[in-house]
């Protein structure tokens, strides 16, 4: 199925772009040996990584790119001036058919803004939103908007609902996903309007998945559900309080084994032990957000990511297209809108 | 200076009440022996508790009050039927001035709905808010609003923001606190425009603190300001998220022990110092939210309190009272609005 699997990559996109995505690549390519990647990024930077004599250097394709995005330049400004950069070139080589996904570690305002206006938003989603998957104490769960919409309304929850399930389908392989909806309490009377209404459509219509109803914050880290739909405020602040928190704890266990001789003896004993903790909890293992609900597929590696985390980042997008995400979500969105989007939406407003 | 104070306790709130709260306040009496207790609840419960023949019985008065208010009540129900139960009485005695400050484990709907009705909201603020101190990696940050408010405009996080720098100089003893505002982003572009135009009001008018921007999530665990403004929304979302990946964290580690008999061993020996972790995050520690910007003081305790947790909200009801919160409030906005509160809700809009 991956023997025609080609990857376009932003190679100039990152904090240490372009090594760390060609490491990736390389890391990636060790498992999925048949895929095939696009550089886009400068040459002269990109050969002496690529060059290593074996089967990794025949999957790539270096495609010169001298231009590319800045982490500081604003959606605008990149919908203007970067259609030529190699992030604009990475996401043009998926719309015309080139590769079948592309990923990026670059500016995330930039890469939403020009993905969107390339590849459009799918018929039936008013808004594409950004989605993740989590370490919990259960395993894992995806969650989204993690930071596309500041602002969402009832229609953008539930749609983020079916796209976060199919997604769901994809990565954590559950056939009917739980699906909670982010809330203040989880009582019905609880939250804000968008949220109240949302569930309430969730709750009655005949959907492929299985709603929760409400969940608190700390059923995030709990895992009560295989996905979590929240608006891109909420998503992205928790989200990130979260890896706050992470890295809260860690530094914490750091001081608490540096308290004595005894307690560093402690540590050596316990590192096996810590180490699956660590490898749990490490981002680099989590790493990869899909921009969900276009005609198109984008994945958005963090700007730090290491070189173990962008081959995540270029695994989920390799899943995405052996699984077919878009066709899954359209037709979910057909099970929603039988006579097109706009009967649910009469319908709840 | 505490020769006067007297503290009404709603003795029937809680998931056990009254025991926790009696042995809560029996642990706070050791630190504020000063302080007198109003306990509301039911004699015959309250009597067998109080009594030990020592100091503390003598610091305790017992207002027999058979009525409560149910953990599952709505607030407009307790505010129609709850005047007479342990809570309303609670924060009736401090209206009346028999008491300074309530504390209550109950239900949080009802006591803030209670609350507001009681005590009214202070000349200049449109909405109480509820604040708790968190720990950070550089120590603890006062952050608000946790769950009060699911809507919030400009004018209230600017409120906020005035009423967490007073608690901030209470509770953590800083003179100018640095106040962040919580963004999906640190750049001015990002965020919605409830958020862009309160962080340009702070920016532009002279404050009793020290305006320090955005703020994303991660910094809440780090530490970066001395409070955290955010919607009732958010922060009770990202509260509750951070409780959850403490919880996460510590069931990991947990796991991470066991994993064989030499981790068990580790663990042994490294227990001194991952008791210093724990009880720097140990929620007892941090116990006792306050609900901001009355005319008239009660803090939550969390319903699931240990006496330990208990005696932590009554530690800051006390100090809060020590420290005038809300004289120190009123002085405090009436350097923002020297005319009254509308000149700057018109500058706003």
């Amino acid at each position: 199925l991956t023997t025609d699997l080609v990857i376009a990559l932003d190679a100039m996109g990152g904090d240490e772009a372009p090594g760390i995505v060609v490491e990736g690549a390389r890391i990636a390519h060790t498992r999925f040996p048949a895929a095939r990647f696009l550089l886009f990024g400068k040459e002269e930077a990109l050969k002496p990584l690529v060059l290593d004599g074996e089967s990794f250097t025949k999957a790539c394709e270096i495609r010169h790119t001298p231009e590319a995005i800045g982490a500081a330049d604003a959606p605008a400004q990149a919908l203007r001036r970067g259609r030529g950069s190699s992030m604009g070139l990475a996401l043009r080589a998926v719309r015309d058919g080139e590769a079948q996904v592309a990923v990026s570690a670059g500016n995330t305002g930039a890469l939403m803004a020009m993905a969107k206006f390339m590849f459009k938003t799918m018929s039936g989603i008013s808004r594409p939103a950004l989605a993740s998957v989590l370490p919990t104490l259960q395993g894992e769960t995806v969650m989204l908007d993690l930071g596309a919409n500041v602002e969402c309304d009832e229609d953008n929850l539930i749609q983020f609902a079916i796209m976060g399930a199919a997604l769901a389908r994809v990565i954590l392989h559950v056939e009917r996903p739980r699906v909670g909806l982010l809330n203040v309490g989880a009582e019905e009377l609880k939250g804000n309007e968008s949220v109240k209404r949302a569930s309430q459509v969730l709750r009655e219509t005949p959907l492929p998945l299985e709603f929760a109803g409400f969940v608190e914050g700390d059923g995030i880290g709990k895992g009560v559900a295989d996905v979590i739909v929240t608006d891109g405020f909420t998503g992205n602040v928790a989200l990130k309080t979260a890896e706050g928190i992470a890295e809260l704890a860690f530094g914490l266990l750091k001081t608490a084994f540096e308290y004595s001789n005894l307690t560093r003896i402690g540590y050596v004993l316990a590192k096996p032990g810590l180490k699956r903790m660590r490898d749990h909890l490490d981002p680099s293992n989590h790493n990869g957000a899909v921009l969900i609900g276009l005609n198109g597929l984008v994945v958005k590696s963090h700007g730090s990511a290491t070189a173990s985390g962008f081959a995540t980042a270029i695994g989920v997008a390799a899943n995405m297209v052996r699984d077919q995400l878009c066709d899954r979500i359209a037709e979910d969105l057909k099970q929603v809108y039988p006579s097109g989007p706009e009967v649910t939406q009469a319908a709840t407003s």
